[in-house]
């Protein structure tokens, strides 16, 4: 397999990573504006994203949110974290993670956290993550 | 004991919360420049914080981070919950959080997480927080 890159994400990126994102959580997005959802993705600069590209075709997809703490810590999240079923188990995950960790070196992270089903922590243990903590949700 | 007011941080709150943080963790702090902290910490406005004020005194502290994801949703991430020692176990922590689901619901967040040890679950389903997945954390 020839090498995954990796790099910021574009707008021209938008249906590929949408598509993409829909083998992680579906939801229906035939309504929504592209324009706005970058727009909106863009302007709240806190967000960080990038996409693994094999063939000219993005095939993995992974943000990283910085956060800006009031006593000035700063504090990475990483989020939606994706590879194409069928280029699963070639390490393209591990690679992704660790591009997204350099981002939150580069902004001076001293922690980086993420959420995840039980069954991926050795997935996440492989790139240094452990776990002593649970993750709760509320849907508004 | 007298009602809890809420409301927006305010950089004249900066040195009482700082003390109040230091009982959720402790840093050291002494060489931070709080002017610099603060422009940081407004300057990213994905970061909402609000103080819980008893006898014009700030006694509990709480923000949501907002982020707008790539396909439009917005997500909140609450982040440093701390109520005083002296005032915990008289119910400020669930009107807190209550507070910063209040944000999160006029930004439109369709999710609320949060990040804690398995023994405030309970404290955290009083607000509807449930409990499906672990966190995990890579320190730099």
């Amino acid at each position: 397999m020839e090498e995954i890159t990796f790099r910021a994400i574009r707008k021209s990126d938008l249906d590929d990573i949408f598509l993409l994102l829909q083998q992680l959580t579906e939801i229906n997005y035939s309504s929504r504006n592209k324009n706005i959802c970058w727009d909106l993705f863009k302007n709240n600069n806190s967000s960080n994203a990038i996409v693994g590209v094999y063939k000219d075709k993005p095939i993995a997809y992974g943000s990283i949110v910085i956060e800006n703490k009031i006593r000035g810590e700063v504090a990475g999240h990483i989020e939606d974290i994706v590879v194409a079923k069928k280029y699963r188990g070639k390490n393209i995950g591990v690679k992704l993670i660790e591009k997204l960790v350099d981002i939150g070196k580069s902004k001076n992270c001293y922690r980086i956290t993420l959420l995840c089903n039980e069954s991926l922590s050795r997935f996440y243990n492989k790139n240094g993550f452990t776990s002593n903590n649970i993750a709760m949700k509320k849907y508004l």
